[in-house]
């Protein structure tokens, strides 16, 4: 092993992320122990590693391998790989050394395994890794959550290995204690859910609705992505619309309407339900993507196509652009929520700052998020930040015509309406919740406060 | 005691349902054995209950006072006291009594409960009980789960006290094996929650959109109450809109605007979450409850309240319809991929009849549902059934312009807006999933189907 300035790192698991994650590590002078139980994964990870890393040959000779105080990054399949393997290494590691899960794992489970090391020492660090393949081979987002002393023996070099903002900011913060890195990822996944969503509402129109030939398409979103809307989202849209199968046409056109999901759009849809927040745009989201899944349903119970649509390129726009940043507003309420009953100490600011590059969700919005929030108190909505009601001002007039255009022709647009609903619901002064405790005191008896005088109240609501 | 025709059951908990239920019982000649532990509560019921029943001290007396196979209501609150109850009656059961929980318990509750309790031979039926405190007196609507066995024990008596529809049936059916019963349950509140609010949002249009005065919008409900839109949500509707505040005006007017729930809800988005079936209006509802209840919050970022709108009321009768019938539709999906899942054995026919009185969602469209589902096979959609269709082609075009009219002039309409997503998605033959999954592939390898070749594929996507 080399001299190096970092201390080392264990690596546990060599599939792609890992193994990306690891020859990045490398790449920045990091001495590395790995180990990946699979035999092909591992002669895989060989082959791109060579002996620039120590192999160990099981937890307990990782474990030896490494200096006290240790610290080991896992990235095996969140769920019970992660119990499994933890439970594997638990007696080889000792007070202070450091885990750090960098699956995506559901926040409930990172709680409770910080729970439990605890009592033998150990401190689990729950590392929210953005970015797919590539950005763990050149440079991710790392959001991180647990103890500032843990956080402290593996900053150095998960900084090393981060994406960089242009102005040069590592994209890898500590946010707060806790779960709040997986937190922090489940939600970045499910707003990244609400954006592909709108965008592909767009898609749907400009090609269905508008009848934009899909070169026409691709330069929407390319032209798109040079203004307030940049983002790799959007970028990538660009691409993926104008890529072409070998045999002719776009390849879009031979791909199987059917979308997948892998899990953290629902948690983060079940977290906005179990903690009251309203994240509409995320649930729908979700929500498109099981009626998409029906397709043999769909097919049986197909109706007559939407008709022509007179929707301007512009409108849409003003619609992706506020339905994108309705949808941050949404997850960001959501973190700060779960925040305050978990008591992290994550600042909203903080969050958009490490999602500037890296990320999926990484956009030119980010830096004026950030903006925002910063001049904001703690627990006030984005949406009383001057500048982004400014954007919403500029753009929502679309987002309503849009709309308006689509219902009319028979388009779906979850995500736009959804966003727009949950807008003109939070800058409404008195909503017809009267009405709902009306009926709730008159069929349950469930009582209702008066605007007049304290308490609760009942009524006979008999109509007199 | 005289002699009945029913054998005895044992009531444990005498707050308001226990109560009503005990009283509803009796007036039936169902001998009983009742106990409640709170002694306030105790006092009431006695005062009410007299010596028409037999008053147990304790758990152990009130099993000593059964014959065996005992068969034991509990109408206690759900959650912890449940299992606190079954805890100190439990030593004095034996194989083949039954217990039956009449309170709003979550699924997983009681399918956990009927597994432990199976254990010492024990029965327990999940039942859900709707109709509020009215119903539970006067005749509620009763949803069972449970082993045939058990629920032979006590179907004499339940039938006996269960709301009536005008053709004489009783609404009280065991629908399944296990915990469907309280699913069941759990899904008519999610299905309630969803019809409140599109009640909500018309209320709100005609009021502040239209410009009609309470009487004129009292009359709106009452006149739909006379129609295929029939239904008891829809006549309290009317009443409550029109009941006036002692000291003059709307009632209404004087309730503060911020929605309470209890959770059911809740359970039924969480769990259409969970089996990945779309039910967003259910889910948009409880997100409008949410909004509802951030009223400081609505209060500091209010902006210009809507405009005047020129939707007509056919047009908003339309689109409550419409909206209806597409909640009782998602509603319906999930009970079914539930059963799926659990293998229960309910019969959405079932489920539709026995929600035909007594319950909140009593309506004229449950007629046409259960004869709808009749004729459908088992895993259909409802959306297949050409009498919901010929209702959907008739009030759809007016849920369009309700929604476009809203939007335009700056009303929150997310009930209207997620049942037309829905329907407009699940009757699209081909959705833009492909481009969600373009995006998949193109950032995380996710890989996609093709329509032409088998397997699972990967592209570069580069744009070109």
């Amino acid at each position: 092993m080399t001299t190096s300035t970092f201390s080392q790192i264990g690596v546990i698991g060599l599939g792609t992320m890992g193994r990306n994650l690891a020859l990045n590590l490398a790449d920045q002078g990091v001495p590395l122990v790995v180990w990946e139980r699979d035999r092909e994964l591992a002669e895989r990870a060989r082959s791109d590693l060579g002996d620039r890393v120590t192999w160990a040959s099981g937890p307990w000779d990782l474990a030896a391998r490494l200096a006290p105080p240790r610290a080991v990054l896992l990235m095996v399949t969140a769920g019970a790989a992660v119990d499994s393997v933890l439970g594997e290494l638990k007696p080889f590691l000792g007070a202070r050394d450091v885990v750090v899960d960098g699956g995506n794992t559901e926040a409930g489970d990172t709680a409770r395994r910080q729970q439990e090391l605890e009592k033998s020492g150990i401190r689990l660090i729950g590392l929210g890794v953005s970015g797919g393949e590539e950005g763990a081979r050149n440079g991710p987002a790392l959001m991180a959550g647990g103890a500032v002393d843990a956080w402290e023996r593996v900053a150095p070099q998960l900084t090393a290995i981060a994406a960089r903002t242009t102005d040069g900011s590592a994209c890898c913060q500590r946010l707060g204690a806790g779960a709040s890195g997986h937190f922090v990822k489940t939600v970045h996944n499910g707003i990244e859910y609400a954006v592909m969503q709108v965008l592909a509402e767009a898609y749907d129109l400009m090609r269905n609705g508008l009848g934009l030939e899909v070169p026409a398409i691709a330069d929407v979103f390319r032209n798109w992505n040079q203004g307030p809307s940049a983002g790799y989202l959007v970028e990538i849209a660009g691409d993926v619309v104008a890529t072409q199968d070998p045999a002719g046409g776009p390849l879009l056109d031979r791909v199987v309407d059917r979308a997948g999901q892998k899990g953290t759009g629902r948690w983060a849809s079940l977290a906005a339900l179990d903690f009251g927040v309203p994240a509409p745009t995320i649930a729908e989201a979700v929500f498109a993507r099981a009626v998409y899944a029906r397709r043999s349903d769909r097919h049986a119970l197909a109706a007559s196509p939407p008709t022509a649509t007179t929707i301007s390129v512009d409108d849409l726009h003003g619609a992706v652009r506020a339905t994108t940043l309705i949808a941050f507003l949404q997850g960001l309420d959501l973190i700060a929520a779960a925040d305050r009953s978990a008591g992290w100490g994550v600042r909203l600011p903080d969050v958009a700052r490490v999602w500037r590059a890296g990320c999926i969700l990484r956009a030119a919005l980010l830096d004026r998020l950030a903006a925002a929030y910063d001049a904001l108190p703690p627990d006030a909505s984005g949406l009383s930040a001057p500048d982004l009601r400014d954007d919403l001002a500029q753009t929502l007039p679309g987002l309503r015509r849009a709309i308006a255009g689509s219902v009319t022709a028979g388009f779906a647009v979850p995500a736009m309406t959804s966003a727009l609903g949950w807008y003109d619901g939070m800058t409404r002064h008195r909503v017809p919740a009267d009405f709902l405790q009306g009926l709730r005191d008159r069929f349950g008896a469930h009582g209702f406060e008066r605007d007049d005088q304290p308490g609760t109240h009942h009524a006979d609501w008999s109509g007199r």
